[in-house]
């Protein structure tokens, strides 16, 4: 296995879809498939895909394919699926609840562990088997279980101050759905931002385009 | 202007990031900037910034920068800002909810006009000043309002029969957030899928390097 050290982000971007599609794969009884087959499949190109993989270290055999499982085994091992980290979420409005009940953190490397709120009027109501506590136990709560990822679904104004104290309690990286640029003012952190609305633009732009 | 065709689709996804960055400038007053200011604030080189836009026809001149306004509403006319499209939303549960509610249709290209569920108990409520409708009343809907594009809330089961009907129904391009596949079935259709689950995956690559 060489070491993933390097690596572009469009090559760690394409990551957890090829952990997605050697899933279904596994579930539907394949054992093993050639790059040829996995790149119809994924609608990308063969060599792409062994490109990508060489990054991470030589999976396949010439004229043999991948072995589904061990693929996806290796590639779930890259993803740190087999360690997972502590996580909480603030902001359980219409997006912070879609997040918790849709989201499996635990098979994508995170345990959700705490639940936070502004408002003091949910305080002590549960979502997702979850406790929502006050942002004022934000300090104890990450003193004694430690969590090293928070998941932000407050609005954009809240952001800077809330970010702030999470440094401070030791939150290393961000889930950001807030808008608010936390890279700019917090070099140090890990964020990964999602802008849905740029999904969303991308869309329009993909339409325009065809009728052009 | 040049004509933005061949355009590669990792420039394409950098658009509504301009578009982002262009407006809070826009709102703070500032009239112009130098791609190595613009660079500095979206963490791109200056470089891949003149290259990106230089894609879409030459916009800034060289040692005076970019005219922030002018720059925001080309980018929002290659966006098809101008020109909103109809569409419509189905599955109006957590996760459709968030989505109403969170997303600005109107400002990113499209005019959410009719909201459907599967479950008849919703029939009649509203959301975001808009009825829930039946699945039933998909066909007549479509007929009367000529929607272009489906927003997917829906669970991956569901989806092959409903993507098959809304094809049907003249729908042109999905905002896919229900995990089935849609351009494997249907190649003619434009599709924008939403993996939050991959992004999630990404953080957890990322922390993981960074312990190593």
């Amino acid at each position: 296995m060489a070491k993933e050290s390097n690596i572009s982000m469009p090559v760690i971007r394409r990551l957890p879809r090829y952990y997605r599609f050697l899933y279904d794969l596994k579930e539907n009884g394949v054992t093993r498939i050639s790059s040829r087959e996995l790149s119809q499949r994924m609608g990308l190109t063969a060599s792409q895909i062994r490109q990508d993989l060489n990054c991470f270290g030589g999976f396949g055999q010439q004229g043999y394919g991948y072995m589904v499982n061990q693929l996806y085994e290796e590639i779930g091992r890259i993803l740190g699926m087999h360690c997972p980290t502590k996580a909480i979420l603030l902001g359980v409005g219409n997006l912070g609840k879609a997040v918790v009940n849709h989201m499996n953190f635990a098979s994508r490397g995170f345990q959700l562990v705490g639940l936070f709120d502004g408002n003091v009027a949910l305080e002590g109501q549960t979502l997702g088997e979850l406790p929502i506590r006050s942002n004022n136990e934000l300090e104890q709560f990450c003193q004694q279980e430690h969590p090293e990822m928070a998941v932000l679904c407050i609005p954009k104004e809240a952001a800077p101050h809330l970010v702030e104290r999470l440094v401070a309690c030791g939150i290393k990286a961000f889930w950001n759905f807030s808008h608010y640029d936390i890279a700019y003012d917090h070099p140090e952190v890990i964020v990964e931002n999602v802008h849905m609305g740029d999904s969303l633009m991308t869309l329009s732009y993909l339409m325009t385009q065809k009728d052009l």
